[in-house]
């Protein structure tokens, strides 16, 4: 059961996990930073709640918090509750939602353990971008990916901005950062995987003819301007394209993964 | 030939059209709203010169208008060139990206005449959402759908935000409004298009097996919260849904059209 405090001075030290967050979290590498995972919002402060994270407290309005009350119910966390006012003071911005928690990072899972439990797997290379990279988390959650292999040149899925845009998914899928393509290809070979390239050049299998739907398949991802490397091209059992129209430049990164997260879902 | 215009005075009343439009574009409907079609950047206004789009003028720094040499010299349409911080004081807002270009709206396309020429179709219900719209055009400029129709509760797409989160799309795939969902059917009807009612509701056929490679097909989308109406979904010849995991909302509208879009992508 949460233990609910109630927080009235803005220096109040019980919440500086929460203080200047606009500044403090943007950058984790940097002075200041704390590198936390946050959860902005009642409906992704409950996904924070129900993932592997340990959470070490929240602070939120009072109408906010008791929207959470029953997940609250099931977990020993203070819950620091303020006046909307006090609390905008401590986190240094007006649009938390009323309500978020800190988590700290889990220990990363290991790639063998989660490459033998998976079935359908994204690769992202260089995908740097953070509301791509939550779109992405989003969209995987959706459609049935089982793990994320963050390549070289991929953002942390645990900023903040990520964290949102994914609504709190990027706290459900399991990722785990490869140092280098010829590791990703290692590890996905050894566990019988599939690999396909998403690529728009015009020799590339057109998506509906790929059949995705292998028992184990792995779906690389580039970024929208170079797009894959030489390497994750070359190094993938068949490259695959989606069918555009002429003259236009390509869809987002995290749209093109949608259409083929939805092509690889045969058993959905 | 462009014209080109030295403009050094921010008053100046040839460059009327572009002043103020952080506030004036935003409500068209408005006092101060002039309903024009405004294009920001290079790409954008290439494609505006390319559209049906009647142009009235350009507005920008040499470096830009000089990218725009080319397609500039096809046309007769005043290009103002000033330095960026005139510019910018007449704009209003510095997010410009250099040029600007505006265009009259063109007359709505004839619906008969439309469906006539085109094979694959989307219908909007309640798409309000600028962006999401924004990003539909996107998506199905890139994924072959050949027109829009914007049933009730949907935005205009020429709504400056819509026009950019496009990339410019919205000026390539024509769209009509249409007064009533069962004038939609009965014009679709007419013209011998299948329909496809785009829900989450469990009983609907999973997209994979829907088959909407006919000749001509019509996909109808809703918006995120709500969906698509009791009468859309009666309406269709058949309801479709993207399996989706467990406990996650749903996907943006616009991802979610993007994947049907491909999957009545047949001839591509």
């Amino acid at each position: 059961m949460a233990t609910v405090i109630e927080v009235t001075e803005v220096d109040d030290p019980r919440v500086d996990d929460f203080r200047d967050l606009a500044t403090a979290d943007r950058r984790p590498d940097r002075p200041g930073g704390r590198g936390l995972v946050i959860a902005e919002g009642v409906v992704v402060v409950e996904r924070l709640l129900a993932s592997p994270y340990p959470v070490r407290s929240l602070l939120g309005v009072r109408r906010r918090l008791d929207a959470l009350a029953e997940p609250l119910a099931a977990v020993d966390v203070p819950a620091h509750v303020a006046e909307a006012d006090v609390m905008a003071r401590v986190v240094g911005f007006h649009l938390n939602r009323g309500v978020l928690a800190v988590a700290d990072r889990a220990p990363v899972p290991d790639l063998d353990v989660l490459l033998a439990r998976s079935k359908r797997v994204a690769v992202l290379e260089g995908i740097g971008d953070h509301e791509n990279l939550g779109s992405l988390f989003r969209n995987a959650a959706a459609l049935g990916v089982d793990a994320i292999l963050l390549g070289p040149g991929s953002s942390d899925p645990l900023y903040r901005r990520s964290v949102r845009v994914s609504m709190g998914h990027v706290l459900r899928v399991p990722f785990a950062p490869v140092e280098s393509m010829s590791a990703v290809f290692e590890a996905l070979t050894a566990h019988g995987y599939r690999t396909a390239a998403l690529t728009p050049r015009p020799n590339a299998v057109p998506l509906r003819e790929a059949e995705l739907d292998d028992d184990k398949v792995a779906v690389l991802l580039g970024s929208e301007g170079p797009g894959l490397t030489e390497e994750a091209l070359a190094g993938a059992d068949t490259t695959v394209r989606i069918p555009m129209a002429d003259g236009v430049d390509s869809l987002n990164v995290a749209t093109s993964a949608a259409v083929a997260f939805h092509a690889m879902n045969g058993a959905a």
